[in-house]
């Protein structure tokens, strides 16, 4: 935990969508009253392919966004840009909290993120992650590296954008064994199955969730359920207590179902939805992405558009739900704004 | 908070389903691994009106509920009986948590609930309420007695039974200011709306409500709308910073409605629900409880029988909704075991 007074000095690694709403949250803190004690600066800006800012004495978030806009890089002339990669400031620079917004790669089994966040923490920083790759493929030797370190490891907005998953079940739920969570947690296939229930082609459906933003750069990690199984991974890991890789979750892509079936399961009075699902078994954790016939009564049916929900089932408090209908960028934003909260101990 | 070695010693007043059910818990906490740590003992059940049963050295359990199975009344023979009424065990025994189960009475605005709880508090005992009377009617000055005292005033049990609600608000939403709570929160009259589409008259409906245990053992307080009033104060008062009291919060009564009306909302493609609301506005907060047009499109629409949502919306996370789609005895039990480990410190 961080003394509440001081300044909250932020290496900020990863300056996309969410990044640059971050830094626009904290430019104008004045709109959100909650946020009036939040004392942070942020000491430097490092990205993969577009230049880095560093400034030991704060970013000036309103001008480096500004400058952004236009260029879509640091600028050269500024007199804090540097040529500093990630990984070198990580290593060198006087921080409080890495805060790691690069982005997943699959491919590379959540590496370089794995790295940044180790390498932070070995040095005694805490660390704030939304990229999903450290905890779905490096959960245990990160929590314990942080535990020995005596510093956090925080991660809300790697699965349901900011919707407190992790904290709700860290902290709410005392007492309970976790029998099983399901739920939608990719938008890009449920866009496409809602496009493909109205007629249009999985192309189609996949241009329309182009269009609305919700896809990733690489659209078969959604549509072959690696996003998906990588945020069950890191369910399964950090609130199920299991050490489940995203290569062990059973996966189903779009592009194995008939091209009709949205629209059949539809007319027989269900709605066909990718359901994820990881669930204590006597053989240990087991998880799947699969295409399932959900009843109209079913919550999960009426997940719509970019919206994602969980159910977790527990001994003590049975089954409850939380749903996100309409997430957007503040919202994911917010997940990394609740962890700095956490380091305050203020929540 | 209490020393989590020490053996954390409960007053129970009131027996009924609720106190019951946690009683049964406590005594095979072997079901539940998550409860191994949980070191308590009940040194005193009161009730209202069938006997107290008083045992410093800590009741046994599994006894009492096999007595109480066949007389519905604490047994005049047994040693640890007594004639300790609720009021004079709060202000004579030694205990560290009082856990207040009494019956709410709107008609005498939550007492005795509130002196229970106050003179728990005053005594610098900690208190774990289930019973609505003291959030709604005596929120702040209890608030400021706990805090004065350096003692806990816990209310999880009060609102959508176990789901974690108050500990969600309260532990993973710093940063927000919320802008409004809606829901549905009343079982009886959902049950009862459920039916009349069904083509039952509210007679019927209400019978069916009362035979699934859900009403109210007033069934008015229910349809008039009390019921959700009270939670709706209470959700005003600890989560909103209001001061609300239930009388306050507009309602309307399950009788004033045409009878054919929720048939006919239904044949429109819609969903009559009574949805409760508390928003913030220019003029501070205004909360209503109303029978209101669904789209079926709303997860409000899905929320059958007894179960129970909560949507919130605020100026960072956006809206996100919380649901229990079958609340039993168990999860609303579970809520004074989760104030529990608040207690410990252990969530």
């Amino acid at each position: 935990m961080l003394p509440q007074a001081d300044m909250i000095r932020i290496l900020l690694v990863g300056f996309g969508h969410v990044g640059r709403r971050l830094a626009e949250i904290l430019s104008c803190r004045s709109l959100y009253p909650g946020l009036a004690g939040l004392n942070v600066s942020i000491v430097g800006i490092t990205t993969g392919r577009h230049g880095s800012l560093i400034r030991p004495q704060g970013v000036d978030l309103s001008a480096a966004l500004k400058d952004w806009q236009s260029t879509e890089h640091f600028p050269v002339c500024a007199g804090g840009v540097s040529m500093m990669d990630s990984l070198q400031a990580i290593r060198s620079m006087d921080y409080d909290v890495l805060v790691e917004l690069s982005t997943l790669s699959v491919a590379a089994r959540g590496e370089p993120a794995i790295t940044h966040v180790r390498e932070a923490l070995a040095r005694g920083k805490h660390v704030i992650t939304a990229n999903k790759g450290p905890v779905a493929w490096a959960y245990r030797s990160l929590r314990d590296l942080a535990a020995a370190r005596e510093v956090s490891f925080l991660y809300e907005g790697t699965v349901m954008d900011g919707a407190p998953i992790f904290n709700l079940v860290h902290r709410c739920l005392a007492g309970n064994t976790i029998r099983r969570i399901e739920g939608i947690l990719n938008s890009t296939t449920n866009v496409i199955l809602t496009a493909m229930e109205n007629g249009m082609s999985l192309e189609q459906g996949l241009a329309l969730a182009q269009q609305e933003g919700v896809a990733e750069a690489d659209a078969r990690l959604d549509l072959d359920g690696w996003d998906a199984a990588v945020k069950l991974s890191a369910l399964a890991n950090a609130v199920m207590g299991g050490e489940l890789s995203p290569e062990e979750v059973e996966r189903q892509s779009l592009f194995s179902l008939p091209p009709e079936q949205a629209r059949t399961t539809l007319a027989s009075g269900f709605r066909l939805k990718m359901v994820c699902r990881v669930e204590r078994t006597d053989s240990g954790l087991r998880a799947s992405v699969k295409a399932t016939e959900v009843p109209l009564s079913d919550p999960l049916a009426l997940v719509a558009n970019r919206g994602s929900m969980i159910r977790i089932t527990t001994d003590l408090l049975g089954q409850f739900t939380l749903t996100q209908e309409h997430p957007n960028l503040t919202s994911t934003a917010y997940a990394v704004i609740s962890d700095l909260f956490c380091l305050l101990g203020r929540q």
